[in-house]
């Protein structure tokens, strides 16, 4: 079975082999060469060898294969590798199925040994043989034969002090000659052998090591947070090596189909002269634009020809892939080469405007539109902005610190943190953090992960900061030049200003100011389209994008998609981001209220009913009041209210202070509040006396609610809203506590409402007994709805409130793969949905079932509600935009699924 | 289709139908007919019409059958209903299939109206028809009117103190012709109507109400208690009349045909001459004994050829019912009547000495004396007992009080509670209780259930008190009539001594002695026997009938019976008892000895592991002795160690002083302790950083207790002993947590015993999750436990620390029909388990499942892990017998049952 495939020459062996094989970078240079593409002759070897190779398989079975492609390269090229005449050097890069910028090793200017050092100083200088050389050791070095980077770093630094530089190009061959021997004495006394000078060597050693670098601790770290599996393993690409740093007519960039942060349509990129890849993405040097922008400096300018070639491929790819591609390019002595092209990142707003000018261009359909955004990138569209008057007033203040390139959008105040370290221990004391860094590499992940925005004062667009934070669409700010980090001194100082550690800072990610002290965010320009009506659709192509898209989702869509929503305000948000209606809404909420919370302590304070009924009777208005707000908002959309859940002791004060006050208020002694906060006090409160437990007990609470739900539908029959109430029982666990509680509703339903309203009554489904009893349950019951928090904490016996000791632990040590809270767990968790669905709908066919904890606004659980055939989800009103485009995507990507039996 | 059966001349209809359909009353009726035995003609209407009625049906479907069979009544006696010469009187009673004692409603002396009053009169005497009379309208006024009994009772009263009477019988003619007049009056006046005076009213009114009495509440309660699914219904018997008060010559009794409290095989009962059978059972008067003993009062001597005929039909009886019968008797002018004959309520210490006797007796086979003895009724034979030497200094010392009828065999020792409720309260309280009273009616079940032992002042051993204590395995005496109760003044007073309500008091339900003030309690003869030795087995019959009933029990089961025990002390008596091995170890309470709590609180305040290693270091030694002490306990029985389970906060103190003694000894701040119990203080602890959990984030712990085991191991095997411990990792939830610490006891393992010791890892299956997903947990895994403690709290989502203030509500109200922590569910817990079982075993066949949670020693959840196939159930020491009874009697009622579908 082949697992080498050559491509070269306008020939791509197993070019329709695709990603899976080839890995995203191999299946790429592939498919260009076929396309007559410039790419510079090489090889893949398939992933399926990196997953052998880990599990302790030999590479001895590719050896033949490599060496064949190997010399094909040669003869494409007219080099051979270790030649003393212009020799032969490749580059030997990971390339896995999925995209994971920088998390992998890479090898430039292998088969540089001391004898094609003299070849290469012959064929193209003395000073660029040795610079190829410096490169090679450390690179193979730090990869292969795990010499710590800095130290060699530290050669080069010292060197250039010594002599008094800025910057590596300064340095003369003498003093890189220099240099490259003290590489390789550092290599000589930290392996303790010389360092490799056979090619074959060199090139085996570094296809083991990038292999290996699929298990490196960063590698996994992305994997977890990408949600990619770990037995994909990478494919592995050797091929011919081009310069970007032969001189002056050399270049190296990168370019964008389109713009990566608003998705405009316009060629986009950046490049370095005289450069290698690794200073663009490493974002050293600032670079250059591509097209013309006034400064004189851009390719456009400086290589028209070369500018031009690259837009008839722009051309090419985008047909060829039907979507926005990232390109890596390298420009040796004018002439152009290919070497990467793949599916672009890009932030939220690019990807709705991509999708839909995609459709309007016919280069994709409506369906491919959905499955191209990710519904969790639609949050990005929601996030915050400075509102401009605030801002300038700030500039005006004398607050503006400086200006860096948009690499993330949205609008983010923090306090600043100058560690991935700093920024996670903020952070836990419930900091918004900006985590500032002059760069950024993967070690800082977890920090960027939990920061409210990055800032960095070096590198592009494409550097690590700006990829990673477009992933994880954090606002981003990257190459804010001037701003000095001090990170010694915990400072940033410019044009006259200082900040230090902890201290305010704003970012806006959309156009790269950066602003000392603290600005309000604002609404985003979609939330004000969509809530505020601030403009018309029409002048807002990204409201039109958003909206377009999710029309087109709801009309692909299965499941149906509601909000969490307590008050009348939360209901509008609801209905205006296109709910069909509410799925939970909590009447506890309404009990905390201030002006409440006295008359709810009365009650729990009486000691029997009447004392109780007495005290509730004062809180029947308010929650009609509630009730009828909410039904006016909806419009005639049902609206699911659970009826009281938390325990009673949750109303009563615990300070003692405030035991003081509470019974002041009440007019009675400070003991009697005490005594009573004693006796109702629990040792597990989440598995006590609460839900319909307290119905059951103390029935005159839910007859109260149950009253103000009916008196406020009469009400709003009156005004000529049709409600449609679904009251809600929470917490049962068998057939009797349901029964018991719906014959009180419907009693109080015939006395109230005399059958004038049309209401559903049904129940939670959130003790693990109740989903395996759903059969009998359902039988009383108009619908079910899935309480999946607490269904996770008790089929798990994990309390969310206690977890964060020892959860994260379980995650970051892979002993859960990952946080069963965050997305649904559907082993476990899901198979009991799964079996109450079907238990239900056996004894009550059409029952009608839904999801009301966190996950409903999870895409990946959403996914999973799908496929077990649910009829709606329920989430927070702004997360569903996302449910509505992640039950499309559910829809589109296949039907029921057994997956209960997974 | 036939629903109403004659009885009467030796002919019986439908004797082969049995209980099911004829109740218990009406099929012994039937069967005595059939053997010749003098019954009094009747009929019996089945349950079934009890059922159709109470579901709203009408009596009309019956009406022919019934007055045909009632004209077979009046055919047999040759007297008619209602007749004004020698009138037909009929009884109406319940008979349900089960035997509910004095439940449900009894009707006498039916069809006396005033025209048939004048036939009785003329026929048997004027005093004797009017007393007739006056007990039907009372009866029939209570029972079918609603007009409360006791109004009915204060007429009586009065109209004796009028009189100067002490007793009913002191009452003329005239004086009853009043009571009846005045009766008559109050029925007038409660209900606004005449007493029906039409024997075909009567007569339905009663078979109605008596239908009706199924669904009273005593009857809900009693049936509760004893699990009589509530669908049973009752059947009623309708049977002529004899009259044991018709004068001296006259008589009515119960007999036994054993001992009902001891087993022994001889002759017991008592009657009353001149008397109603509702007399005996009262226990309003006190009784004469059937046998000579002394007194010259015995039936023997009194009437002998009625004695003589009771014998031979005892013995008809018991050759025919293969048990111990419980006979109802009436005399009348000499002539012996058989009322009812049925399975006799037994002590534990009868059941198991009369199962055995019938077996040397070739009475019932071996399988049979397993099904005749409940499993729960062992424990009394291990109950306590006073020592004598106490018991006799407490005598000498003046504190005798008196001396009742021994009815419940054990000693008890409590506080005197003289109401049911205050019993109930007193209980609460925490306080052991003796309910002392008059006499007990249905009323007081609720404080018997609650008390430790049951005094009664009046009554014999066959009064509601005696029958009920007795079915309950509670300590009792009963007629202890020199002993007044003055409820009033909250005092017993008798021979000089007073004592109050809420004082010590000691009875000693095996002999009848009541002492004031405490007397310590002993361990039983079959304790002394089996855990002591105290003498050879052949010495005490109890001991030796426990022994043998239990080895037929051992050759009959397929279930495994192990114990739970944390000390050698505990596994000695788990071993004693033949407890096949530890499914218990709970290896916390090694940890909260005072001499070692110091230790564990210098761990829990280190804040890294090595100054945890340092504290854990100093605890190994002592966790290793208690292991080597198990081991050489279990003789080579495995040993299932679970690894710590509590939180870590559970070790730490909570009151200010006890934390500033903790600071103290451990040499550090009290700000210190504090600031550790603050940081590991919990919001739910039993679903919090616990078991496995704690594992996991604190390796070190269980690297301890592995080592602990394996040390203690190798001791074991150089003194020969061949210890197999099973070690169990508990709260296991994911298949992750397991695989992690199995390495780390096989590592362990390794270093210390290097492959010598026979050790088994397995897994509590305690969290609903792991049940879900067993067959990945159990690839890795010997044995899974089922902790159904925990199970239940998260299956239900109880916490059993706080569901005191919902659950009895629940129960009382039928909300659930039991409660889920005494007997398992089988619907929901249940399904987890027999799925659990299922998954585990497919992925690994044979592996061995068990369960140690408390449900491990009831006997229904025992026949329901008999059913879903478990290996073996683990329990208290205590409960190692009714285990082994219970798994038996699993094991013969029938194989595996697909429960799981139920």
């Amino acid at each position: 079975m082949k697992r080498v495939f050559f491509f070269g020459n306008g020939e791509a062996e197993g070019a329709e082999l695709g990603k899976v094989t080839l890995g995203g970078k191999g299946a790429g240079l592939a498919e260009m060469t076929a396309l007559g593409i410039p790419v510079p002759p090489g090889f893949t070897i398939e992933a399926g060898v990196c997953v052998d190779f880990l599990h302790g398989a030999s590479l001895d079975g590719i050896r033949a294969e490599v060496e064949s492609a190997l010399a094909r390269i040669e003869r494409a090229t007219g080099k051979r590798l270790g030649d003393s005449e212009d020799p032969l050097l490749v580059s030997v890069r990971s390339g896995a199925r999925s995209s994971m910028p920088g998390m992998m090793d890479t090898i430039l200017n292998l088969g540089l040994t001391s004898h094609a050092l003299r070849g290469l100083a012959r064929a193209s200088g003395e000073r660029f043989a040795l610079d190829c050389r410096r490169r090679f050791l450390e690179m193979y070095g730090d990869v292969v034969l795990r010499v710590p980077r800095h130290q060699f770093d530290r050669i080069l630094a010292e060197k250039k002090q010594q002599r008094g530089f800025n910057s590596d190009v300064e340095l003369l061959a003498t003093d890189l000659a220099d240099v490259v021997r003290q590489h390789e004495q550092l290599v000589r006394q930290k392996t303790g052998k010389n360092f490799p000078d056979n090619t074959r060597e060199q090139l085996w050693g570094a296809i083991a090591a990038v292999f290996r670098s699929w298990d490196n601790e960063r590698a996994k770290t992305y994997r977890k947070l990408h949600h990619i599996p770990d037995d994909w393993g990478t494919a592995v690409n050797v091929q011919a090596m081009v310069f970007g740093n032969r001189g002056e007519t050399s270049a190296t960039g990168v370019a964008f189909t389109r713009d990566p942060s608003t998705g405009e349509r316009k060629f986009y990129g950046e490049f370095l002269p005289n450069a290698q890849g690794e200073d663009v993405v490493a974002g050293i040097r600032t670079p250059r634009p591509l097209s013309k922008d006034g400064s004189g400096l851009s390719l456009e300018e400086t290589m028209p020809e070369a500018h031009a070639e690259l837009l008839r491929i722009r051309d090419i790819l985008e047909r060829r892939y039907r979507d926005m591609q990232d390109l890596e390019f390298t420009i040796e002595d004018r002439k152009l080469y290919i070497l990467q092209t793949r599916s672009a990142k890009r932030t939220g707003f690019a990807a709705v405007r991509i999708a839909t000018d995609m459709v309007d261009e016919g280069l994709i359909s409506e369906d491919e539109a959905i499955a191209r955004v990710e519904p969790e990138q639609l949050i990005q569209l929601l996030a915050p902005v400075f509102p401009e008057k605030e801002k300038e007033a700030a500039i005006k203040d004398g607050r503006f610190l400086g200006k860096g390139l948009p690499a993330g959008p949205g609008a983010a105040c923090g306090c600043i943190a100058f560690t991935a370290e700093h920024a996670v221990a903020m952070a836990e004391e419930g900091e918004p953090i900006i985590l500032v860094r002059e760069e950024t590499s993967p070690e800082d992940i977890a920090g960027m992960q939990t920061a409210a925005g990055i800032l960095t004062t070096r590198g592009g667009t494409t550097s690590h900061a700006a990829v990673v934070a477009r992933g994880m669409g954090k606002t981003c700010i990257v190459g804010a030049g001037e701003i000095v980090v001090d990170a010694v001194h915990g400072q940033v100082r410019a044009r006259g200003l200082t900040a230090c550690e902890g201290e305010w800072m704003s970012i806006d990610g959309s156009t790269g100011e950066v602003l000392v002290g603290q600005i309000p965010t604002h609404p985003s320009e979609v939330l004000r389209v969509v809530l505020e009506g601030a403009m018309p659709i029409q002048e807002s192509p990204v409201a039109m994008a958003f909206t377009r898209l999710l029309l087109w989702a709801d009309a692909r869509r299965r499941l149906g998609v509601r909000a969490n929503a307590d008050t009348p305000q939360d209901a509008r948000v609801a209905r205006l981001f296109g709910a069909e209606g509410i799925g939970l809404c909590r009447t506890e909420h309404m009990f905390f209220e201030e002006q409440r919370i006295p008359a709810v302590r009365e009650m729990i304070l009486a000691d029997n009913p009447e004392g109780r009924r007495e005290a509730l009777a004062k809180i029947l208005p308010m929650q009609r009041e509630d009730f009828l707000g909410i039904f006016r908002e909806m419009k005639g959309r049902p609206v699911t209210i659970r009826l009281l859940d938390p325990p009673l002791h949750e109303f009563l004060p615990r300070e003692d202070e405030a035991v003081r006050k509470t019974a002041k208020e009440l007019g009675v002694a400070p003991d009697v509040v005490r005594e009573r906060v004693r006796a109702l006090a629990e040792v597990n409160p989440m598995l006590g006396h609460r839900g319909c437990r307290l119905g059951i007990t103390h029935p005159e609470i839910y007859e109260m609610q149950v009253c103000a739900i009916f008196e406020a539908a009469v009400l709003a029959l009156r005004e000529g809203v049709r409600p449609k109430p679904e009251i809600m029982i929470p917490l049962v666990g068998a057939k009797g506590e349901f029964d018991r509680l719906k014959k009180l509703i419907d009693r109080e339903a015939k006395r109230i409402a005399d059958d004038r309203v049309n209401y559903k009554v049904g129940t939670m489904i959130e003790v693990p007994r109740a989903a395996l009893r759903a059969n009998r349950i359902a039988l009383n019951c108009d619908f079910f709805s899935f309480g999946t928090n607490d269904l996770t904490q008790l089929t798990y016996g994990y309390s969310r409130d206690d977890a964060v000791s020892f959860l994260p632990i379980y995650i970051a040590e892979g002993v859960l793969p990952e946080d069963p809270f965050a997305s649904l767990d559907q082993y476990g968790v899901g198979e009991l949905i799964s079996l109450a669905t079907r238990r239900g709908r056996e004894a009550k066919p059409g029952l009608k079932i839904g999801v009301c904890g966190e996950h409903g606004g999870d895409p990946r659980s959403i996914e999973f509600f799908h496929s077990v055939g649910l009829d709606y989800v329920s989430c927070s009103p702004f997360r569903v935009a996302v449910a509505r485009l992640a039950a499309a995507r559910a829809a589109l990507a296949g039907g029921m699924q057994a997956s209960a039996t997974a």
